[in-house]
């Protein structure tokens, strides 16, 4: 694969650029704009199937190579979209059956974008055909800087239920089961009359009387990721034989989605993700966090591109507020800091028409005289001098396990209790460590631990007997785990561990569980801290509750009140060298940060800066040669001062700072 | 018919047994589990289709073979399911014509259960010719009990839109109308352009722009039920026939359903019910005992089956509570009180994998040692010493009118206000008289009604001329009913009974309503208690206000405030020997309860035991040697004594007694 | 055309007469009472056609012919419905292409009412073959009054988005954009990769991934309408050819709906309205006024019929509250006072059967002796000595502009606030002025606007550069413009007018908006006002704010807290000989009532009657000797006094006074 970033040497800053919606008079002023802008790259052509070829096997690249050799004039990099995100309508028209399917057997239909079904090997056949043009007539050009493989996949159609995919479905899960008594078997079949005598018995999850089987529906969430990943790969593999030294990349969209980007993330050259944090929601900065430590964290730490974010208000909320001054710099700095090696948006210029006409751009439809445009060339400009930030990664003592099979399951159909949601758990364990200025990885159940000081496990519900033995053997080793309730509870095919749950931590926790005692909605209880935690006093939990029966763990805290009144709610094993801390029940924000702070003071694990003041972050980027980049965030509107390395730093409100220390 | 009950002679526990979900090392374990815990009989095969018949015509009975000879051998009774209730993959692919159809025209698939079009001819034919091998190879068996027919009728698909259930449908009309001219008027097509020239022209109630013909949703509503219902026969037919001794049952789920259990259950040797309250509702033990009198009254006090509950927690709600200690034996009692003569679970073994994974079982995830084993076997064990009570009935001195068609009709379209809900008016006359430990019995309009001291009937919207003079004729022959707003509003076609509403009561009651005042969302309306009822002073009543003319009638209240104040709003008319009491609104709960004591000790009516603590129910079942069990159950956390017969009973948190005075 | 009310010499009276629905014996006392009660005119046939035409081509007027007869023998005129709205049922069987179909592909079916698909070629050709017979066979009777054109033409189905459909909405747009990069150009598909190679590649805006193109949406909106229309003049041209002096109209449904008010106004001889206030509502009143004052508006104030209200209560709302005595007759007398020159009911007699059965009918399911019936009898009589106000008119000096292709945009797709609604909207900006007693019309964006002193723009999202201009000129030319936010923002294809919003009105505003900053769901912002309208004080403004710059605009009020503190709210601007008004927010009603307050001292706009208590209305009907009826209208419950022209007038509670004042 090609390594990403050996071309740019700075902090990209640019965005999706569409030319094909304006008239090529503006062309030119684009090009002045961009330049005053600091614009290194831009995204071309992430829409332009239909613009390219018009009818079947009818190409007009006149326009785009005349747009290449604006932008190569003018020093400005491209990253050329694969152009296959929409299909143009004549695909619908000679092709009824590459529209996606609902589960109650309804289409959709051309109007919007991204109508295709993912299994459909005419979809696939036509845009592979366009991506093999596309790399043989730009594949040499001297601009091209990258590859933009479709586009956001699975955002608006991560599943089809048709009958194209059926047959694909089955053709998977063949592969995965080889023989019908295996699958039955896995997907538990001889319950509710469900054993498949044949393979075209097999369909998707389609709207059923009653409670989909889970299993299948949770094959159906890795069989659906997979077929949009199988479509990424027939594109990259024709951009990887023509052009092998054009790295290529594609845009997730939302931390947590259909798509397994963990899964992903290993036949991509650098990750990419969209952000579009909401300007009316006083926690976005907190969600942007946890987003970009997955990102970061998808490849090991290599940093990311920030691919698109909104250079104020979007479109598409019921109420799109928009970026008030200095915000929009604020959050494309704590991009930085978390890993981006880019700054990047959606798009350079406002829409005249279409349905995002109202997103805002990098030049408004007011033009350059504004407020939005004078803050994106005034960043454009300010990155030019932070070009050392290039490259360099951070250290994390912290992991947060997340699993993608986890997750489905976990939110799939007939659970005690509705309550318990991957990103709202992972979420819950995240935000203490943000609010403290702890770095946190991601990483798989299987990943390698020993790095670590601390792991929190939020909610593993699924997880393989192997898995299991790889955090357990963490905490044999010495580490510490926090893990969190419904976890350990079923097998890789959605099938209880038997043995007393969590039966595959039930040697690491100490502890078995003989009852869920799920909350009812919008229920509390009240737990008490004790022993080493008896200064966190009495709380009101929520979502949860259950029967621990302790095995050698120690009680960290009881119900209090109710059913359960004294019985455990927090627990602690010493299991060989390591700890393992388990909570039965989710304490309340307050307690979750003042327990992350005790793990933190049990593990020696520092924040990136000591003493910062409230709603300040700190992220810390350290280069080959150990130059640590302080980069300091002011998310409040009132100015503080910062003393770094003894140093008193002021920020304004939203201001950003970056204190470099030379190793 | 089989009478039922003459092969079990004690109270019979057990439930749900899927053994094919399990290798058969366990069922050895199974068998001593079942033997320690008293279990009599459980229930085979309920989603074993698939299992027996894995390709059209190929049978493996082996395995059902060996359970038969395991549980005979532990001397556990069959409770034999036909297998029916969730065909095999094989059939929608063989015929996806089989599929049931939604009003919009979408289809339900395999992976649930329950996915048939109840008139399929298909589907019926399949079922048929399994019930009939079932019937020849277990017909002889010594361990046979009792047949259980499908599972659950209607409980997900009780209507299907499809074409061949239009085509049915058709036929069924024609049946019920012999000629269109009948069927136009019947269902008043002159409005809205829908007179029908020709059978075929007629659809099920599909989707509709405005709403639907009343006649025709109601019309449906009947047919679906009778479709059902025509499934259930085509089985018992065979069953009836090859075994004539063997007891048919099949277990209805919910009180008020699409499923008409009154006309059912004629064709059943018991009534089975599945009882599934929420442990995480306060009113749950209210809503069972409203059911379970149901139940009872199904087939006039025969002594019912309690086929399923929980163990605990099921899994199918949004928030699936436990049942805390003691409840779950509770519960048990309270159907046993309200004349059940059965015990039984789903499931016996808790799922691995599935849907129902989460469903607790009789033998938790974590096997025996468990408390909700333990408190199964404990229960188990107790019932033993109870085979004195098994055959024992009750005596009621009230009764609540219900009938489905009024129901049907009542919840259909287009009504002055949504808050007229059958159960919801049921409920609120059923709940003062459950909190008064006074045994109900439900009946249909045109039952005898003579036996009855008191009979209330709380909305019955649609009433024919018949049954309206049944009730008529009781008062007039000395007896008190009480009557809510909304009745004898509509005929059989759901048209309007001319003359003042509600003219087929209007002489009975001695007023006429002039129009009907339904109160806001939400809203609420003064009244202020008269005469007799002053003591009851002022209340709020809920969802419903009118202008009564009387005639004759004397006024027992009047609304106070508002358009109507000083109006009517309850009413009593002395008409022929009795006396009908009427409302024209919904008082308070706490009037409701009021009210009742009036009616009880104005007719005599006694409650089961006198001077019972708050939350304490009593019921007493008497044999036909005239001993009386009373049976008490604290539905309380705390403990109480409760006095019986001059004893002195205790009765700790949640729990039962039972206090035998011999005739 | 023909001209209306040539015929009628009185206040037309009387309702939808559905004698198919009853007995031939109840004929006969329906002329009684018709008679008794003062009924002029009845609407006959409306849900006919299955009863006129049984089967295809077979017809059957018998009876119809009898009740022309009994209704001429009885004086009472008839306005002869086309029969067309509702198909009979063999025509869906006959022609199952002919149902509507919904977005996500599904059909609604018989069953209901209105299920037709506007643009099938079979429904109007069964359609016009049935109007064709009736003018022929009615043509020359002399009680026929007038046609009444199909019936609330879009009320359920205003779209259908069938493949027939999608042909003629091909032809349609063929005919508006003449090619297809013109459509392109206009659709703006330039984004997402929407460009049409081929005509048969555009469907209708069916269910599609991500959001439609507004575009294509809005063009579906008109599309819709236009085919409703060409339904609608299909029958008038034959009812035109055959009956060239009968006038034609069609009841509408709604203020703002799916159809084209003011565009079908034009094809109609008089505008009739359906009008349907929720008695549970306490401003349904102010709602009515609203939409009379549309409907008067809708051919230049031309006096409209009140085609349908309900004598009472209606049937299709969740709770169907009754109208308390004497409300009918006061809102009746309100559509008078707005222009009505009828008071017309659905219908004569409740129905006994179908779906409107509990629909208040002018004579009661109870008959005569009904206190509903004695209204209508005393109303009808009561109308009798009115008769001078047939033909009068009344003049406004506010006009309100209103135009449906904007409103349809505005609620169109990704927008920055779905607060911005149209009819949210103008009641904000009419309401004030219904409130202080100004009559008010509507007009559209490009009226003659130089009549009036006042005209309000309240939110004109959509605008051409020709209508922007006439709006310009007018104040130029002294007027005066009150402009609210989110106006002149886009062209007739939903695209961004460029140049700074809204450009079209920049210059005559004196300002242009930077960005817009719509507040969060239930968000506020505070305002503070300045200079003439410090009087006005502090505000809590609510749905929008934004960033405005003043280019030669006065800063009347201020943004109060928040990031935009201190920047300008309101504004007003010398433009040429007039002063244009622009609001940035929505100020609280208290405050728009104080600003249109200002607005009507400075421009002298007089209210109908000064000095009228709170919550009584007045309006003025003018007749060509410039005799004034000055009509009084207590809407609150207590007796009021009112004084007119010097002398006392005393109103009871809901009472209604005529005071005629000689020219």
């Amino acid at each position: 694969m090609a390594r990403f970033n050996e071309r740019l040497s700075r902090i990209a800053f640019g965005g999706d650029y569409n030319p094909e919606q304006w008239d090529e008079e503006v062309w030119a002023e684009d090009m002045r704009l961009m330049t005053e802008a600091g614009v290194s790259m831009v995204s071309l052509g992430i829409f332009s199937w239909a613009k390219v070829e018009p009818r079947p096997g009818e190409y007009d690249f006149g326009w785009v190579d005349r747009i290449f050799e604006l932008l190569s004039a003018n020093d400005i990099a491209v990253c050329l979209a694969t152009m296959t995100a929409s299909p143009p309508p004549w695909l619908a028209r000679l092709h009824p059956e590459t529209l996606p399917m609902l589960p109650d057997g309804s289409r959709l239909w051309p109007g919007g974008r991204q109508h295709y079904c993912p299994s459909s090997p005419e979809y696939r056949r036509y845009a592979t055909r366009l991506v093999a043009k596309l790399a043989e007539r730009y594949g040499d050009h001297p601009a091209l800087a990258m590859w933009h493989i479709g586009n956001e996949y699975g955002c608006h159609v991560p599943e089809c239920f048709c009958d194209v995919s059926a047959v694909a479905f089955r053709g998977w899960l063949r592969e995965r089961y080889g023989d019908l008594d295996t699958l039955n078997d896995a997907w538990s079949t001889s319950f509710w009359s469900q054993a498949y005598g044949d393979w075209d018995e097999i369909f998707p999850p389609r709207s059923v009387p009653a409670f989909h089987n889970p299993a299948q529906r949770l094959d159906f969430s890795r069989f659906s990721s997979d077929e949009l990943l199988a479509c990424y790969l027939a594109e990259t593999e024709i951009t990887n034989r023509v052009t092998p030294n054009v790295p290529v990349t594609t845009n997730f969209v939302g931390a947590w989605r259909r798509i397994n980007t963990m899964k992903w993330a290993r036949h991509m050259d650098v990750v990419s993700y969209d952000s579009y944090p909401d300007p009316h929601d006083p926690e976005a900065a907190a969600d942007s966090a946890l987003a970009y430590d997955l990102m970061r964290s998808l490849r090991d730490g290599q940093p990311w591109l920030l691919m698109e974010q909104a250079p104020s208000a979007v479109n598409w909320r019921e109420r799109n507020g928009a970026k008030p001054r200095d915000v929009m710099r604020l959050w494309s700095w704590q991009a930085i800091a978390h890993g981006a090696d880019s700054v990047l948006y959606f798009q350079w210029r406002a829409s005249r028409g279409g349905a995002e006409r109202f997103h805002s751009g990098m030049v408004p439809h007011a033009g350059e005289n504004t407020r939005i445009h004078r803050e994106i060339r005034q960043l454009g400009n300010e990155l030019k001098g932070h070009s050392a930030l290039v490259g360099t990664r951070q250290t994390c003592d912290v992991a947060l396990v997340i699993d993608w099979d986890s997750g489905w399951a976990v939110e799939g159909t007939s659970h005690p209790s509705d309550d318990v949601r991957l990103m709202d758990a992972v979420a819950a364990h995240h935000r203490p460590l943000y609010d403290a200025n702890v770095a946190v990885d991601f990483v798989r159940p299987g990943a390698d631990l020993s790095k670590y000081k601390l792991v929190v496990v939020p909610n593993l519900y699924l997880v393989s007997e192997a898995d299991a033995r790889n955090i357990s053997d963490y905490v044999h080793g010495g580490g510490t785990v926090l893990m969190s309730f419904f976890s350990g509870i079923v097998d890789e095919y959605d099938r209880v561990h038997l043995g007393g749950y969590p039966a595959p931590f039930r040697e690491l926790l100490g502890l078995w569980i003989e009852e869920f005692w799920p909350l009812p909605r919008g229920g509390s209880t009240g737990i008490s801290f004790d022993g080493d935690l008896s200064a966190l006093g009495s709380d009101t939990a929520t979502r949860w509750s259950e029967v621990i029966r302790t095995e050698g763990a120690e009680t960290l805290a009881t119900f209090a009140g109710g059913d359960l009144d004294g019985e455990p709610a927090a627990t602690r094993h010493r299991f060989g060298d390591g700890e393992a801390y388990y909570l039965g029940t989710r304490p309340s924000p307050e307690r979750m940060r003042s327990l992350l702070d005790h793990l933190r003071q049990r593990t020696a694990v520092a924040p990136t800066l000591a003493d910062l003041p409230d709603g300040v972050q700190a992220r810390t980027r350290v280069g080959e040669d150990g130059t640590a980049h302080h980069i300091l965030l002011n998310h409040t509107a009132r100015p503080v001062t910062v003393t770094v390395d003894g140093a008193a730093v002021e920020l304004a409100a939203h201001d950003v700072a970056v204190v470099t220390a030379k190793a």
